[in-house]
């Protein structure tokens, strides 16, 4: 059989919110078959006009294909959407954000049900599905004979990553680099709080910024090296001593140009609790430590 | 005259720590004469033996050369080792950490004196100097004749970035650029947190982390433009009651995963606090507008 002639797999559906629907959209101009449901009929119009088959209710939309995708407003949305679908025998890939808890109590019920269970944490947002050179991409965690199944169907809307059977891992890994990225936004925010009054254009401050941001961005591979050996000194360039020393110019710059400290303040409060340790020679480390209880 | 017997511009160099050593070889390593002074006499003792003339006192060293640069612990140190030396008619260019303040009014200091000056932030560590590929640079401020003049010579150890007459620019964006890394070393400290009591290798988690960090560090450009219109609703994705709409998965994972909410959430309730405001319809930017007082 020529290649383009190849069946592809049939799609379901549940949820047609902007994220839905970026999906379905790139399910349809791949030539899968795909059926829809959303609470809302009327957001499935104009996807029908594109292909879609429409259900009437979930449990329609679920027993027209194996491969289940649910892609709902939360947690409590998938409970109540599938409460009245059979899921037996049924590939379930769960793209609803999720904490890692939820994802992995939602896996065992859909166990319960005889379903096999993939998690996804969507890494991009709405305009980056189905635009590969944008780089989005989605972690899967669950059932690995799942994934390498469907993994072709998957990797129509974004890239793949699979980070564990464990179904909660897909949930941390996204929780963790979302978080990471709130962090820098903070750490943005304050530096363009900092020449707010200031005669600098914040359109000529962005582009030094982004720069220095991504040149500083390796730095979390010598943290995940120091984490795995324990040893925090292991290649410092500035240890923690110098870096608490260094903290007063950067409260009393926010102070003179009248900016809140209060996005910095609790990670240098940190560095000092690490410094009273004894940890003058590490690097910055330790204060990962001071977080986990 | 042929390039290479252009006379190099002599070099004052006050105070040799670790920065200042690494910037005294690369003048001596470009041929450039150089004067050195250190309050620890010792510490030049190696740069005497790669041709640098050692001066007894701070007003000798600064006697010796027109251009001067210093490069002490902090303000307090500048101003006791200037003390007694003459300024009159030099070009003094100033490297000690000090904040925007401290810096315009070293400015006026030198003016008094009859010195032109130039302030300096340097975007570097030690081990990035005279390394060009490693993409340290030095921000500079204050007199424009002074930078023109001596911006050949001021290249050789790093980088020269020049951001205006204001001679508390240049510290002002050193402070603004390192406090958006510490928000996203903050950021990836909580992110490593997570994974801590995980079956999770953190060098499998940085390449991802260093990845996303990459790929979102250019988000600052529009919130540069939407600080620069005023109009913080254009070009939004995931708008402002979206975000906050999703902040509670972010505190109950780290409630699950055992890890403090304290470097998360003070954004997390500015961006709270900015939505009460109606602002719900916007991107992140408007937080900004709620540090600056």
């Amino acid at each position: 059989m020529a290649q383009n002639t190849v069946e592809k797999t049939p799609v379901t559906l549940l949820g047609l919110g902007v994220m839905g629907t970026a999906l379905a959209r790139t399910w349809l101009a791949a030539g899968h078959p795909l059926t829809v449901w959303n609470r809302t009929p009327a957001r499935a119009t104009p996807l029908a006009a594109e292909g879609a088959r429409v259900a009437d209710t979930a449990a329609e939309a679920v027993a027209a294909n194996a491969l289940v995708v649910v892609c709902l407003l939360d947690d409590t949305s998938v409970d109540k959407v599938l409460a009245g679908t059979d899921l037996t025998d049924k590939d379930v890939v769960n793209l609803t954000t999720s904490t890692p808890a939820q994802a992995r109590a939602r896996a065992e019920w859909a166990r319960q049900r005889g379903a096999r269970y993939l998690d996804g944490g969507i890494m991009a947002v709405p305009p980056m599905i189905g635009v590969p050179e944008a780089g989005g991409y989605v972690f899967y965690s669950g059932s690995p004979e799942l994934f390498e199944r469907h993994q072709q169907t998957l990797a129509v809307p974004a890239g793949t990553t699979y980070v564990g059977e464990n179904a909660g891992f897909a949930a941390l890994h996204d929780v963790a680099l979302l978080s990471a990225m709130y962090g820098m936004f903070a750490g943005s925010a304050h530096a363009f709080a900092l020449i707010r009054n200031e005669d600098i254009d914040p359109e000529a401050l962005a582009p030094l910024l982004a720069d220095w941001l991504v040149a500083m961005a390796p730095a979390v591979h010598q943290t995940a090296e120091q984490l795995r050996s324990g040893d925090y000194t292991k290649g410092v360039v500035s240890n923690l001593a110098m870096q608490v020393a260094g903290t007063p110019t950067f409260l009393s710059t926010a102070e003179q140009q009248g900016v809140s400290p209060e996005l910095l303040s609790p990670y240098f409060e940190l560095m000092r609790r690490r410094l009273a340790e004894g940890s003058g020679e590490e690097d910055l480390t330790g204060v990962i430590d001071l977080l986990v209880h």
